[in-house]
C-alpha cells in the first residue's frame, strides 16, 4: 500500500525503499550484483574493454522529469556510437514528500529504462531540505555498439557532409507546447498543440545513431545530440571540438510543422531552440546519401544541411533569403531568451 | 582570475567551466576521450571485464564537501575489493554562487582523488533555484584488485570472524568535534579536540581493503563500511545480506580515546555513531590472526569483535557488563537521535 503521509528527512524508510524503488529494479545477467539492500555498490560484467558514460541532472516532480533522467544521459552515451546499458540515479526529495512522488518519478525512469534497454543498477534516495524541488542525478554506462570503436564530437574533417534527423527544436517544441499550453491552443488549434505533445517520442536519437552507423562506423567522423542552443548550437559545438568551422543552409534544416506554427507564434528561432532528440551527425561525403536512406527507411526524417569548412574562422549560416551569418560563438537557447522576457 | 561576481541560472559560462573545473581534470592513459567542451560523454578502457560502480550525493559549500563526495563513492567501490578509479560528479550550486564557491569544492574534489588515485572524467555542474545548498553527486567507477573477482556484503557463512578496523565512529567522532566546537573545547579540552579534528585521515577503507585481501580473497566472505547506523548497523546490514545472525562484543570494540571522551560528553553510543572509514569485514576464522596483522603492519588498528552465526534470529551484542541485547532492526545513528533531542 502507498504512503500519502511525509516520508521523514533522510535515507528513505526501508520499507519504503523496498516498495517504491527496490521492487522495480530491472537487470538483466550482465549485473552481477543488482541494487539491494545492505549493498553499497554494483558490480557488472562487460562484453567489451571500452566503457562510455555521462552523468546528468534533471529537476521536477513528475513522471516526465524521470523519463528524461534518463534519455539524457542516454542520449549523452548514444551519440558516442555506444548502447546505454547500466543507470545509476540519486533521487533528492524536498521536504513534505511522500511515496506517491517517488512512485511518479520511478515510473518515468522505469519507461524510459524500457525504451533504451537498459537496467536501473544503482543509486540513492533521500529526503533532504536542501532542495526545494525534486532533483534527479542520473548516470548512464554503455558499451560500444561496434566493439572497441566509438565516435566523439571531434572528428569532423572539411568536405564532410553534417546531417540533421528528425527536425530543430524538437523538445523544445514539446516544452514550449506544455508551457504555453492556454495561448497556444488559442493561437495554432487543439490539433497542433496535441502532435506537438507527441514530439516526446523523438527525444531519443538511440535509434538515428543505431541506424548512421550502418554506414560503415568509420565513415561517421562525429556525431552530437542538439541540446541547450539546438541545431545551431550543436553544430557549433561539434565543429568547436573538432576544429573546424561548417557552412550550414537554413532552407535545408527540417522544421516540422509544429515546430513552424509554435515558432512563429511565440518569435522564436527554431535553429537555436532546444532539440534533444535531434542527431547532429558528419559523414564522408560520399557516404551521405546512404546515411539518409538508412535513416529514412528507419521513419526518421533526415537531410543533409551544410558541410564542414577547414577553418574554423568560417562558420557560416546561409539564411533562407541568402544573407550569410557569421557565427563567432554558440547561440543562447532561445528558451532562456523567451523566459527572460517573459518573466 | 576568479570573478567574486554571482554567476548566472543555468549551466556553467564557458569561460567558468574552463578555469575552474575542466583544468583541474585529472586523467590517465585509461580516459580515452577526457571531459572537454563539446562532449557529453567520457570513454574509458578497462582492463577487466568487471566494473564496480556506486553513486551518493553530500551537501556542503566547503572543501570538505568536495572532498568527502570522493571518498563515500570510492568506499562503497573498495567494499567490493576494487580500485575506484573514474569519478563523475554533478554539482548543483545555489542562485548567488560564485567562482571561489566551485574552487573549494573543485580542490576537495581533486585533493580526494589524488588520495585514492582516481580520475575526474566527467559530470555536469549548474547554477539552480532549485537547491538552496550546493549539492554535489559523484559516481565512482572501479576495477576489480584482483581481476575478476569480487566481495560483497553477503557472503559471510557461520564461525567467519567480524573484523572492524580504525574503532566505532570514526567519521561521526569528526563531525560532533566540528559541530559541538566550543562545547567540547571546554568539556574535553584543546589536545583532544585537536587530534579528533585529524580523523579526517581515517575516512578512506581503501587501504584497509588493500591489505585485508592479502589473506587471499577467496578467505575474506563479506565487507562492508560503517556509514548511518554505525559499527553496529554496519554489522547488522552485512548480516541481513548474508541471511545469518551475529554475536559482537563490545568490550573487544576499539574506541579511540577521543571518540570515548567525546562520546561521553554528548552522551552518545559510539558503537550507533556514523563511521565511515571504519571497515567491517568478515574472514574464515583460521585467517583472521593473518589479517589482524597485515592491517596492524600497515599501521591500521584492527580487531576481532565477534563471529557471524548461523540464524538470522541470533543477532546479538554483548554489552560490557555482560548483559545480551537482541536486535530486531538496524540502529537508528546516534547523530539523528543527538539532532533532534538539540533542536
Amino acid at each position: 500500500m502507498i504512503e500519502m503521509k511525509h516520508l521523514p528527512l533522510g535515507k528513505l524508510p526501508m520499507n519504503t525503499l523496498k516498495k517504491c524503488v527496490l521492487s522495480h529494479v530491472i537487470v538483466d545477467s550482465s549485473v552481477l550484483l543488482p541494487p539491494r539492500v545492505g549493498e553499497d555498490g554494483t558490480v557488472l560484467k562487460l562484453s567489451d574493454n571500452l566503457i562510455i558514460a555521462a552523468a546528468d541532472p534533471i529537476t521536477g516532480a513528475t513522471e516526465k522529469a524521470g523519463w528524461l533522467s534518463v534519455h539524457v544521459n542516454a542520449n549523452d552515451v548514444a551519440v558516442h556510437a555506444a548502447y546505454p546499458r547500466w543507470f545509476l540515479v540519486t533521487i533528492l526529495l524536498p521536504e513534505g514528500a511522500n511515496e506517491p512522488l517517488i512512485e511518479d518519478i520511478m515510473n518515468g525512469i522505469l519507461k524510459a529504462l524500457r525504451e533504451v534497454d537498459a537496467c536501473l543498477v544503482g543509486g540513492h534516495t533521500e529526503v533532504t531540505s536542501r532542495v526545494v524541488e525534486p532533483v534527479i542525478v542520473g548516470t548512464m554506462i554503455g558499451e560500444p555498439m561496434i566493439k572497441g570503436m566509438y565516435i566523439t564530437s571531434g572528428g569532423a574533417e572539411p568536405g564532410d557532409a553534417i546531417i540533421l534527423t528528425k527536425g530543430a527544436g524538437i523538445e523544445g517544441t514539446l516544452i514550449l507546447a506544455t508551457d504555453f499550453k492556454e495561448r497556444l491552443q488559442k493561437e495554432v488549434g487543439e490539433d497542433v498543440l496535441n502532435r506537438a505533445l507527441m514530439y516526446e517520442r523523438m527525444i531519443s536519437v538511440l535509434p538515428d545513431v543505431k541506424q548512421i552507423i550502418k554506414v560503415g562506423i568509420e565513415n561517421v567522423t562525429s556525431m552530437h545530440d542538439a541540446t541547450e542552443g539546438g541545431v545551431l548550437g550543436a553544430v557549433y559545438e561539434l565543429a568547436e571540438a573538432s576544429g573546424r568551422g561548417f557552412l550550414i543552409y537554413e532552407d535545408k534544416v527540417i522544421i516540422n510543422p509544429e515546430t513552424r506554427r509554435i515558432c512563429e507564434v511565440l518569435k522564436v528561432d527554431p535553429l537555436k531552440l532546444i532539440s534533444s532528440g535531434s542527431l547532429i551527425a558528419t559523414v564522408k561525403k560520399n557516404k551521405a546519401k546512404e546515411a539518409i536512406a538508412l535513416l529514412r527507411a528507419a521513419g526518421i526524417r533526415a537531410a543533409v544541411i551544410g558541410k564542414i569548412l577547414e577553418r574554423p574562422s568560417e562558420r557560416i549560416l546561409v539564411r533562407r533569403n541568402g544573407e550569410e551569418v557569421s557565427l563567432k560563438e554558440p547561440p543562447l537557447d532561445e528558451l532562456w531568451r523567451l523566459y527572460e522576457t517573459n518573466e
